[in-house]
């Protein structure tokens, strides 16, 4: 393969993406080898094959899954489009119980983006996936004309092994489970609305995307786990909703026992936000039985990422499969999906 | 889960894509009920999981890919994004040797996009799955924007298993194999820029897009492959080059023997397109044996997909990977991949 490398074809528009570099030809190769297989280089990615070859997945249960990310901005306190993407894929594995272990990556670029930031995004990625122990094994680039995307949008597909012993899902919640939360929530749509909409509160507020899956780990060696989920889109209220009702078990939540951080709780207030359906994007709710909380809580508590981790409520019993919230100002209500779009693509 | 079918939230916009069907709450989860998961049911798809869980996949090296789809526009005679997004990753997986199973779909649709249009996307999706024998078992949807998107964009990832036996690759390629195409080539690039620029001939030409899992699998049965390769972005040219390059194997291929439709082959005269760098979706290279291509091509030639198939050429030897065209009007050249764009957004 012949790749002149740092020679660009056009030199007007060399800090550039344009049409050519998704045609396939030169310029795709140029853009594959010089960006993306040399940030990304191991022993899984051959970019000369169209589907990479994994050895050695016997054994268990195969998790996989894909999630596209459409931030804006790309950049943002505490994170970018690049880290979200591996976390968000990374963590959707975690959540069934997976070992994560390879990801495929998806670009689609819009003509003019820069490649400084392309470089960046993928250096993020890069990072990203050393943190959660994943290799990214393969990808592709499509790049479309000026005005029909935005800067760039990132699809990533996971796969990972699931332990025989695991079950995780909401079919193995039982009454009287605890309710915890792996840390404190609304960071992460807080921190892109902040800069999205140069609200002056950006250095107060860094998004808390991480990936979980040494939390999910960690937890699993000191206690029975019967259901996880990820507090992504919707956040910690539509998370639960939905368990509540794929479970058919009821819930109790107390607000006084979420953690929020200050600054994310003044923002919410100010913007009259709900923290309760802000994205996060390396939080999770944990359904263990009663009696191992206390020993899941510590197991959580040594973990940097867990260190705000918190029992908000419990599994009340089968039924309705209703969320209620007992709120810090008195009273109880049944917590209910959203309508509408509270914050536009801030995965 | 309480989902209330038939009853759109805004009437005005009930027949549009809005931006809260990507927000995460109660619309989010209608169009994954309705439209997603009602098309594409199958008993490994779970709406209630965050990874889809897949048992019985031990027992051999796993193939896994992705790719993106920006096609313009979304229906062309012969398909559409939908079969396009389905075939290109099975075809990706066939070409490894693997057996493509799963596949994952991930959506990034424009704000105001119509859901009729994305009904009919969704069900071509479905049948492109039951023809390539794969399942669709985990997605996702993200909503833009009016202007930072174009009507959708799809991405899918897949996985198979790779029989024990097979090894193919560029490494596999020896000097005196027989090169074969399995179809007439340009169909699907011109198929698209025929549409799209409204050039009149329409009619006459049908994309090749189709699955080529069962292709490969007959082939397979009879004769012994060495390497295959998707005719994609940069056509059959740029697939000799880039596997040429890869093997360190030279390659003589005869023109005269390439076959193009007539139909075809007047088009790209009309508009000085080389059609040996025109994007195909339903046609690949193989490379077996000189002793065994009669083989293989009489099972080509028993496939509805592979009654055009043709030998082309011959892997001449090893050292400068180049590959040579014996050009119809006489004379040898030596192809090289293009620097520039020719057809952009034509998969």
């Amino acid at each position: 393969m012949r790749i002149e490398l740092n020679c660009p074809v056009n030199p007007g528009d060399k800090d550039r993406i344009v049409l050519a570099h998704g045609g396939g030809g030169r310029l795709t190769r140029r853009l594959i080898e010089q960006i993306f297989a040399a940030e990304w280089q191991n022993p899984h990615l051959d970019t000369n094959a169209d589907s990479a070859i994994l050895e050695g997945l016997s054994g268990g249960r195969l998790a996989f899954t894909t999630d596209s990310y459409v931030v804006n901005p790309l950049f943002f306190p505490g994170g970018d489009i690049g880290c979200l993407a591996v976390n968000g894929t990374v963590n959707d594995l975690a959540m069934v119980g997976a070992k994560p272990q390879y990801l495929t990556a998806s670009f689609i670029i819009e003509e003019g983006f820069l490649l400084s930031d392309l470089r960046r995004v993928v250096a993020s990625m890069r990072e990203a996936c050393r943190k959660a122990g994943v290799y990214i094994v393969a990808g592709d680039t499509k790049v479309v004309d000026r005005g029909s995307g935005d800067g760039v949008f990132i699809t990533t597909a996971g796969v990972g092994i699931i332990p025989p012993e695991r079950h995780f899902g909401p079919a193995a919640i039982r009454p009287g489970d605890a309710v915890i939360v792996s840390g404190d929530i609304a960071r992460h749509g807080m921190a892109v609305l902040s800069v999205r909409e140069g609200l002056g509160f950006e250095s107060a507020i860094e998004s808390d995307c991480a990936p979980l899956n040494g939390l999910v780990e960690e937890v699993c060696r000191t206690a029975t786990v019967h259901c996880l989920r990820d507090l992504t889109r919707g956040g910690l209220a539509t998370a639960l909703i939905e368990l509540a009702g794929a479970a058919g078990m009821s819930m109790l939540i107390e607000e006084a026992r979420i953690p929020v951080a200050k600054a994310v709780h003044s923002a919410c207030e100010l913007l009259g936000i709900d923290p309760l359906y802000v994205a996060n994007e390396g939080r999770c709710v944990l359904f263990v039985p009663e009696e191992e909380a206390a020993a899941a809580l510590t197991a959580l508590h040594r973990l940097e990422i867990g260190r705000e981790a918190a029992v908000i409520g419990r599994v009340t019993g089968a039924g309705a499969g209703v969320v209620e919230l007992e709120s810090i100002i008195g009273g109880t209500r049944v917590l209910d999906l959203l309508s509408g779009e509270q914050l536009p693509r801030i995965c």
